[in-house]
């Protein structure tokens, strides 16, 4: 049997901001895991199954920066080595949990799932634009109840925006736009690019801007697979840049990042931010984006969560017809295929 | 394995009155099917799948007598063919979705689950009451969750009267009443017959009638299985027909369908439909008539999820006990069984 | 395949309190029973199918004292015989559905799921004082959303008091006191005990005793697999018993029985009754003693929901640890595995 979920990679857990001194429970790719902050700021992730009777240790308190087990009070240090049993003065040698790599990056809390010997922290793709100088940022996270895939499928193909979400961001161009797709299996990133050069210009994006005529959109999606989806957006007034593109330092960007993380075989964790470099200082810009990306966001969960109903009530009909828009899609799928296939067999060779 | 459902058949998938130009859902034999009226007035029924990914079409718009997807645009037209796709000029040549042979007749839309070949429409049983001047008519519809072969047993044997619907039209007379069947292999139908010569009339009869005194009660039960169940019944003071029978212009007539229609493996579609040639044009009998007839159905809708929930915690279990008055429903079971059996032949020589 | 559940068991399926001329519907060891209590008090237990399409009895009437199915009126007397069909005179010699062996004894309603012909009523463990002079008793029952097996670990290993229940009853004496386990696999009971000499006396037992100091505190296990764990606790004040104890003529008793009763496979019936011998006649007392005690039980089912759901996400991971204070429960484990496999062999004998 091969798995659903890619293991030896980085998930998004969480934000960092959602991390502190209270016991957070996530389940990442069907592993619960506990995550808390110590008191010296280090954010710490361990395996939620006491070793005792398998309690969640989620559902004990933080003492100390050490979990105390709800249930008969087994006690964990943040290595996850077991410091206290009740009725004995003996601990047993074994009596310790599973601890995650864990790194903390760009708003982030990255995750290893698969064998901690292979965690490189290095490898973690970057989106610095959450953090830095020039730049405002809003987020959020949706629990979907459908499989992952159908979030990849969903966020590789944005010909869907001019259907799913026709009334909000969705216009003709985007639908008949052409688009190149790249697929780099040496860094496992598979590209798909828009671009239209003469754009209605939707109206959150004039009122932000101040365009006031019709523009030239692109849209970079930059997927490196398993989870972290971004898309790269850009908006000038019509006409300023060649067809030919060059320097873009008269657009307007928007940074979109869509980190896509398996919780279940059947559920979803849909991470969502979104970083802009105009209008930074303006709070009703930011709770308008805010507002925006949330109900399109909750536009998608509606259809996905159907079609995952849909899908589930009749199993073995699945098929499939593929088009030109689905060829970054296709790519993504095929490189989580060998994402999976590469680490049960690094599994089943262990 | 053998299938649940009798395929290569009809059923009925909704009133006439339900499709427009707005898109139905409906799932039949576990068959997600939409449905719609073009603006020429015939009721189309595709598959309600998209060939692209699965979506289901009925979450879409219908344009100019067209299937617009929601999720990506893939537009059909009444034949099911695809005739617009995002992003290119060329349309697949396999982009088509089927469609079902579907025929509306008597205020029944009545759809063909099954080889498509085989539908002969000359084969639906006719119910002309529904739509007959001297006719007045109340109808409506419940989701069961039960399969369906509850209701088909529910339905056969009307004994059950006495004690499920004890304070509405049941009374000690039915369940006492001697029963007759008949089955007819050549035709697919099994009648089973009840004549109590000196019963109750039950108050609504009385009111709707201006009968004073005891009656003569018949219930003419005609299953042309698996879907089309009716109940002819009529009602005539005591003492007008003699015991032999003979032509019955003195009583009065009430004609009942409930069309059975299997959703999925554990839910059911109870349509039904009562016509009276009486009091025709009262509104306040017509009223009291819904009010009752509903009330009752709901009364054997709760009975049959309850069980229905009752044999899936022991499915093992499942023995009966068949007594006389199961004649009618052990010969429906048979005859579903073999229609059931033919389609899977059918199927596999296929 | 080996049950869950150990047949050939009495299992407490209700108080006597609970069984009047009402039909009661239990489900024991997945064996759905319908329960009343005769004009002349005697309580019956019959297989809650009627042997015609399985509809649940207790979802008919009792009419001088026998069953009448809702559905089509099979009668049913004490001993589960039919003597009533509708539509016939003749009566099937084989309609009858199983009587269940039932004992009422000190309160509860006993029933024998497994081979009538073994069921022996001495056999059934007696808790005189829910019923006895110088008593008073409170009770009640929580249906537990978990497998039995979970509920008989926490009920053996009280030390989770410390932690689940830290603000009722815990104290830290508790997790750290050590205990005596006994097994006596003749009688098939299991005991466990503790003795805390110098102990806090929690605030309900200072206000109902009296008791201003500090105690000594004795809670002594029994528990006879698989139905009734019991609890005998005592408290008097520090210093009045030697360390080896001796007659306790000067402590206050509180006498607890948990009866476990498996429902189904993920179910649990999970009864609480509580006596006393001292402010017997103070109602505030048994009020109060009401309250505290359903709390600490909805903290329990509260934990066990959680652990039931944790587990089920992942059946395969269930591994566990156990150390000094999980042997008395480990020998209740023992103890039902083989009551289990005697009653599974038993079957293939027969």
């Amino acid at each position: 049997m091969t798995s659903s979920f890619a293991r030896n990679q980085w998930y998004v857990a969480a934000y960092g901001s959602e991390i502190s001194n209270e016991l957070l429970a996530r389940t990442i790719c069907g592993e619960p895991i506990v995550f808390y902050r110590t008191s010296a700021g280090e954010v710490i992730g361990l395996s939620d199954n006491c070793v005792h009777r398998r309690f969640p240790l989620s559902e004990g308190r933080l003492v100390d920066d050490k979990i105390v087990c709800g249930y008969h009070g087994f006690t964990y240090d943040q290595r996850g080595t077991c410091v206290y049993v009740p009725g004995q003065q003996r601990i047993p040698r074994t009596a310790r949990v599973p601890r995650y790599p864990v790194v903390e990056q760009d708003g982030f809390i990255w995750v290893w799932i698969g064998d901690p010997d292979r965690a490189d922290a290095g490898a973690i793709p970057r989106t610095p634009w959450f953090e830095a100088e020039g730049w405002s940022t809003v987020r959020g996270m949706e629990r979907l109840e459908a499989r992952y895939g159908l979030l990849v499928d969903n966020l590789m193909d944005l010909s869907h925006e001019t259907y799913l979400h026709s009334t909000s961001i969705g216009s003709p161009e985007v639908a008949e736009a052409p688009i190149t797709t790249e697929v780099d299996d040496v860094n496992q990133v598979v590209y798909v690019s828009r671009r239209m050069d003469d754009a209605e210009c939707p109206p959150f994006y004039a009122r932000a801007t101040g365009i006031t005529g019709r523009i030239t959109r692109w849209q970079d999606i930059e997927y490196h697979p398993p989870c972290l989806y971004q898309l790269h957006t850009r908006i000038a007034p019509q006409g300023v840049y060649p067809p030919d593109d060059g320097p873009d330092d008269q657009a307007f960007h928007v940074e979109i990042a869509n980190p896509i993380t398996p919780e279940t075989e059947t559920t979803t964790l849909d991470f969502w931010v979104v970083a802009r470099d105009f209008a930074i200082d303006d709070p009703e810009i930011s709770g308008s984006l805010t507002e925006i990306t949330r109900s399109i966001i909750l536009e998608d969960v509606a259809a996905l969560t159907r079609l995952e109903r849909h899908l589930a009530a009749d199993p073995g009909g699945y098929q499939e017809l593929s088009i030109n828009i689905d060829t970054g899609g296709l790519a993504a799928r095929r490189m989580l295929r060998r994402q999976i296939e590469e680490a049960d067999l690094a599994q089943a060779r262990s």
